[in-house]
């Protein structure tokens, strides 16, 4: 375990969501070393670019060697880049002329532009998601379940809400969600309001301790954070689940982009249903 | 402009968000080829990595040489994946070995787990962020605006939602949003509620086009969707972001990520301002 953190830049063109996505997919395997992580999005210029590498060869002069990882789709902005001393990882150059051989087309090699709201389809179509998910958020709202595409089941605090907004804002998917309180857990039954929806849940479970902890944070000492309480809840809910044959996924050892992977590879091998959507 | 699109393969035994990101961020400099996407995620044994290449080769039989990208952090997984015939871009071995030079350590290689709500902490603040965003959208609630790390300002369909939930999910930030009704409009000045507030505020327009024809899909020859009336409130609004030095984005150019970004970045510039949070 070493103590000064190592230096890392994310450099971009365009966002940088890329060149960090890669980049921490890269890092997460040295779980002992310390990052400190610093993104440069939007060089658009090579004036930009040029004080980018400033700041790169003063991390140089540091007591540990920096790392920077680029996914720099213009060439000049590059080839500025690349003066740098700080060893440098192009997820770009490399995999682009291989890509393009395969393809036998040559990429087009500038910055990229993401959508904007002026793609009025993609837009309307999130924008309609996350409405549909903050309207329908911890039952507040029984209308329209029907035009739900999945609905997370689960009691209190096993992560309904962050994956029905990940779902809807990077999937565009109708999420509602479906808190069990304990009047449902008495039987096995699906509550009424989604009785006749089970095809469409996704059971959400936790381990009865980490259930607990998370609980405590909210409400310090009380029943409801109770060991045994999470316990009983989390046994009920599970075989609830399993009577309908709900698929069950266990939130506290998968993230939130883990269960919505999870969730689309189950609704990718079900025969499409007809959606109610307009 | 070839008809047949290109099969493209997402290969990873964690959940591929890497791969599909990486991947697109090289697809995306193609504009005029089409892409048939298929993500298989969760690859963990040998014998599935098997069957994903006999899935592989079948593709290398069709019309069009399809083409793979894999994130696969395990050897076994990636040595099995290497024998189909089908060409497969590694974002992950090349790039491990060069990172574990720089570092001067050995890397794990093994499938990424991300953490699940057992990281308390950060599920904690995530939540914590979500249920701020949800509970302060479209100005629905306007205690504790105090606690916000930002204030989206902005008038009806300016992209307010979908770029708060994002920088919820993704940083954890505490985002409200506020929306200019005509009655905010008449003035400059800015409305009572975030009046102290103006520090923490960003302005969203769009051009005046687009924003018609986003809010015709909501509200088809209304006043509201009206090209006039779109005119006058975006023109009123960036008139009053500039008098309080506002800084403006607008999101016909923009993508969510991309105004989180620009968001991060000028946060990132500013004296550190004490938050309301516990």
């Amino acid at each position: 375990m070493q103590d000064e953190p190592v230096p890392v830049f994310f450099l971009s063109d365009s966002t940088g969501i890329s060149a960090e996505t890669m980049g921490n997919a890269l890092l997460i395997q040295f779980p002992d070393l310390r990052f400190e992580r610093r993104l440069i999005p939007f060089i658009s210029t090579e004036e930009e670019a040029r004080k980018v590498v400033a700041i790169l060869d003063e991390a140089m002069d540091g007591p540990v060697t920096p790392l920077a990882f680029t996914t720099a789709a213009t060439d000049e902005i590059r080839k500025v880049l690349l003066t740098s001393r700080c060893p440098i990882i192009d997820f770009f150059e490399l995999h682009m002329q291989r890509v393009e051989s395969i393809l036998g087309a040559s990429g087009a090699r500038v910055a990229a532009r993401l959508h904007g709201v002026g793609d009025i389809q993609r837009y309307n179509s999130r924008m309609q998601a996350i409405e549909y998910a903050i309207e329908h958020d911890d039952g507040q709202s029984l209308r329209a379940l029907d035009r739900a595409d999945v609905i997370l089941v689960a009691p209190s605090r096993c992560g309904k809400t962050p994956t029905t907004m990940y779902l809807a804002l990077q999937h565009g998917l109708f999420v509602a969600n479906y808190p069990l309180i304990e009047d449902d857990l008495e039987t096995t039954d699906l509550p009424r309001p989604i009785a006749h929806l089970g095809e469409r849940c996704f059971g959400l479970i936790a381990t009865p301790g980490r259930l607990s902890e998370v609980r405590q944070q909210r409400r310090p000492n009380s029943t409801y954070a109770s060991l045994e309480q999470c316990t009983k809840e989390l046994r009920r809910a599970d075989a609830l689940y399993r009577t309908h044959g709900i698929p069950v996924i266990n939130s506290t050892t998968r993230s939130v982009e883990e269960m919505s992977t999870l969730i689309l590879q189950t609704l990718g091998t079900r025969p499409s249903k007809e959606r109610g959507r307009p």
